[in-house]
């Protein structure tokens, strides 16, 4: 990932974004990814729910006032009206104005840059299908995880036959931020995580499950079939699900199994991968990233080390400093920023993304939201098998 | 647990061993296990399917050959009639004859000590109720991991509420030695594990899925209600089931999954457990089993460290060395065989067993089993949920 | 570290950049780090050593070519004259040009961030002492790892006596990279690095070493007294030092070691810290960086994890992500650079860097070369005991 | 390591102990790995320092009264006498009685199993010397760690040539056992440790720091040319070092350090190895022993495991069971009393040991003494260059 090829393809996209103000979280996150590898400039925003916040906001991170807008219809209109407007815009808004906010964008001739899930139900992602067909323009979803270098490196094993037949996926993501009731006592995050209104249907489904979801189908490849769900409130009076195990048949006759869970003590933020073919396993923890155990039948286990000496080339790519130095969270997220510029640098030209970009899009978007309303089904339905 | 103790309470335990002669694998493991804490003198077996390998196996033992029997049978018999005869038999065989042997030693008067799972099915399990309880012997069962110190420092802390209301168990027993074919090709422990007439209507499930069922059991001391199972056969043409992946609820409202598998490449013997409280968290792995992750919610991760400062009573009761130094598989093993010991040197003088000697017995065996044919039940329904 | 800092104090700083251009690797790294919490606009270079590689690297990042310029003599002449001029200069080239370099700039007025060492001798680092001083302006070294939100943790609980009294300090920073002689086949960052006009009289002490004493010091507080150096060339024909053992003695009567490596195969870049108190002690590896080990004397060892629980405020302060979401090495140079950019806006207005600031200086650069010549001294004499 | 072997060759060992009665610690562990391979029987004892307390402790063990005794010099004869006679002794004594109690065995024709250090001075141990010579019996040492299969597994490797030319070798044993004063307050082990007339002239370096010297010196053959010391008691009033840092030139010219201490808050047995040649490097643990990080130059790291798919003949061989079933300490421990047993059966025959048998003598000992002489005089001499 040279940073030389940051400016070329016509320099920095111009970009905005909706949400993302006062005590946000993951604006800033969104931000950071986008300077890292220097592809964008952020010029635009409707930071905030009130004008005054959004002011604010702009006002601190130093836009132009004249481009801090305070609401986000107002602010495609003019965007898309100036000559220097936004090309792109990252929304990072609770999920109930996702749609509302990449409809605008995209009629707008905007690309949209949006935070999972992509919608409250997938009767609204749908809505999307038609919207992004006719702009032309790019929908692409802030699953960070897939940024990993060593995820592009499991994706591209599988993709090249290396764990043989797929047999067995396991994967997790367990927190433990809510194994108290803190949605009472004022905390923003949990406050609108926790109100079906602005989160949809799904509580911890929706906030890390689906994460879960779709890092298992980005190494893979494979379908879910059906499912087996067990959604749970473990903590009193919570409006939303808290935990999640689900039972999982792939298409191709694999097993599987996903937990995610936001009263997890002791558990931070522990996303885990572990894939098992016929011929080899990948285990993968987010939480030490840059360390993959690769297991061939019958031989000692391995340690593969992000840009080390067993990296491929799908990993290298994506990968900024020598081995053992560690990149994070921040380096896989600007990795999706990144990808996404080279794909929007391209539609400057007329051209598809170069060979190996890859993000998610619309198509996961409502995987995902496949994935969370099939769940919901089996659980309500007492814990029936569920087809996606 | 002093070794002092050994030879209280009447001198060592005059022990017999059915199965485990030639080409065994777990004989070896239970005779070093009745060696290491002194209890018990190996003085009698019936070792092998055939009478010329039982003496062979016998003579190799330096066993009396007077006392190397053909079957198990004409062991009980002759063991019973001698002044000398032995106290205890520890039966080894493949699963088909855990239950005749049980009952004939048993009836002779002589304590059981029988791997594990008990039976070939739940009714043939049944049947030792009345065995049992007419004979006034033990019947104990070699769930070896609940040996484990920092398994009855686990224990202890659920016990003693510091974990809270316990809300999420996960435990996975993990193998690949199945991950091919091998029964095909003369490999004895494989060949009568995957044989339905030896081993009963499970697989995978009987040989380490019970084991994960009974140590989350042991540990948390909850009940499971219901499950959802989910059984697979990954190698074509085996004839029992090499994968198993159940969803649990548990009767206090606590929710879980338990996976086994035997073809999960890159997976020598990973048991795990880990069990999460509304207060705090445990994770265990047998792979490294002298370390214990406790989280207290809202403050730092701990370690605890088998024999170390943060030990607690009960698994310092079974810890032999320092911290530091580990104890493994072995040492667990003769944990079991050591509290087996002191509840059959308490039986001598009619007495109980004393405060804190804790193994499994026929109500653990019941259990397994039920647990077992529960799991084939939901599984054959398509993975309906089940009461046990 | 909050974002919204970021432009207050007058706005962005303007950055040049002096070395960093093709082929060049550190430069690259600052650049990012430099982005990421959005203090700095980098405006002007003089990027290679050759005007045409300067010019055509500049053409790549984006900047003015009127501000690329073919030498840093020029460039600080010619910034200094710019209303619009660069505040601060990144200098990363080869160590023998970082004190005439710094020279320039400071002299033009220009405050110096400067990659280490710091000069290629103690008497070549001296002469910066008037110069600085009459500068007025900040010279800063990059020593990146104490940029990580868990040394400045450790750092904190040093001087909170949290460790009691300090016995025993274990440093090691170990890499293979040059494990073989790959400096003969073109490698260019082998190359200089092993050229003593490039490098100065010391290799991997210099290129490592130095960050592996500086890091014990940064921490600990202590100052070495006496050193005991054993410096090896294990690759035939290598002109400088691959391998570097030495013994510590401190001024409070603490003892330690230090081992740099570039020749340890298996090791990518393992720096790792362990102090040792009367109270308890850290242990901190680079390659694992979001997590730390502290022993308290007779307890459970505890996981301390950057922003997690028990993070104390000296790590929250540069922590930018939740505890689960690793940070690594570029956010430990971005911290490096944001706390420059405090000090660097405090000078604007005539201030002294906000409270909690800290980041190596000239002090820490001519400590390190103090410790780079003592080394040398001792080894050659055989290994003597050495003053430093 | 089979079991059936335990009775060939004549049947089990007669055995006797020097010292281990109530209160010691080492006793216990030697007497679990006599038993675990059942190669010995434990049949009489001069067990503590007075005779009440001796019969007390033979009591408690099943011995036969008549073989309890009250000293060593008494035993020896009596047991010498006996047709039934012990075969092998083990001394587990404080330092002071190793020399003298192996002398008068092996003057009586007894084998002898001795803990290390091997006596308190070379000049003493120099006097075994002749003692061995006319008696033709074995004197074996219990430099425990030699016995864990994956020490075996380096020392092959090394052997094999896999590692290339070893040029690093770093070797720890760090404890915190002592880091208060604990010799004050009755604790039996520390004051006979802390007392130079029961240790000798070394304190930590002859508990611990002889087992690294000689771990490293096991699975590298290298040979010590020269050491730098610096020894140190950080705990006032302490009358031997509690810490000791040293600088190792090998014969082959490489170079190494090892530390001990037995003050390092949080170490509870971290006894760690690791060798880096010019072609692969070998990194272990003792608090996790079943696993070994081998990295090959140019290639991903390997995690070789215990009887795993990458054992080697030389692990394999003392492994007994599974991989993913942990050994441990007493295991190891065990394999040196099987070691011993194999080489004390084919002496029953006039043989020399099998063929791969390999376990600590009279040499390593004199070795290891010289290594803590060596290591004083530098220390004395204020840290200078010392010839073993």
């Amino acid at each position: 990932m040279s940073e030389g090829e940051a400016l070329m393809g016509g320099g920095r996209i111009r970009l905005g974004m909706v949400g993302g103000g006062e005590d946000a979280f993951i604006g800033v996150v969104h931000r950071i990814a986008s300077r890292i590898d220097d592809h964008y400039a952020f010029v635009a925003g409707a930071l905030s729910s009130t004008p005054e916040k959004s002011a604010r906001s702009a006002a601190a991170l130093g836009l132009d006032p004249a481009r801090s807008y305070p609401d986000f219809v107002s602010m495609a209109k003019a965007e898309a009206a100036r000559p220097d407007g936004i090309e792109a815009v990252s929304i990072v808004t609770p999920n109930h104005l996702h749609v509302p906010a990449a409809k605008a964008f995209l009629d707008a001739g905007i690309h949209v840059i949006c935070d999972k899930p992509l919608a409250i139900s997938l009767a609204e992602a749908r809505e999307l299908e038609t919207v992004v067909a006719r702009s032309g323009r790019i929908l692409a979803l802030t699953h960070t995880y897939t940024g990993y270098p060593l995820i592009r490196q499991a994706r591209a094993m599988v993709d090249a036959g290396e764990l043989g037949d797929i047999r067995i996926v396991k994967v997790e993501y367990a927190q433990d931020w809510l194994a108290e009731k803190i949605e009472d006592s004022g905390h923003k995050q949990a406050e609108w995580r926790s109100d079906p209104a602005r989160s949809g249907a799904g509580g911890c489904i929706g906030d890390i499950g689906t994460h879960a979801f779709n890092l298992a189908g980005f190494v893979t490849g494979l379908e879910v079939a059906e499912l087996c769900a067990e959604m749970t409130t473990f903590v009193p009076g919570r409006r939303l699900d808290d935990d999640v195990q689900i039972l999982l048949r792939y298409a191709n006759g694999a097993r599987g199994s996903l937990w995610a869970s936001q009263v997890a003590v002791g558990q931070e933020n522990g996303l885990t991968l572990r894939v098992y073919g016929s011929k080899s396993s990948i285990e993968w923890h987010q939480t030490e990233p840059n360390r993959m155990i690769w297991s061939p039948l019958g031989r000692n286990m391995e340690i593969v080390s992000r840009n080390g000496a067993g990296a491929n080339d799908a990993s290298r790519r994506v990968a900024r400093i020598p081995a053992g130095n560690p990149e994070g969270y921040l380096e896989a997220f600007a990795t999706l920023y990144s990808e996404i510029a080279q794909a929007i640098k391209a539609a400057r030209r007329g051209d598809r993304p170069p060979a190996g970009v890859v993000f998610p899009t619309l198509a996961d978007g409502m995987d995902g939201l496949a994935f969370i309303e099939a769940s919901i089904r089996s659980s309500q339905s007492g814990g029936t098998w569920t087809r996606l």
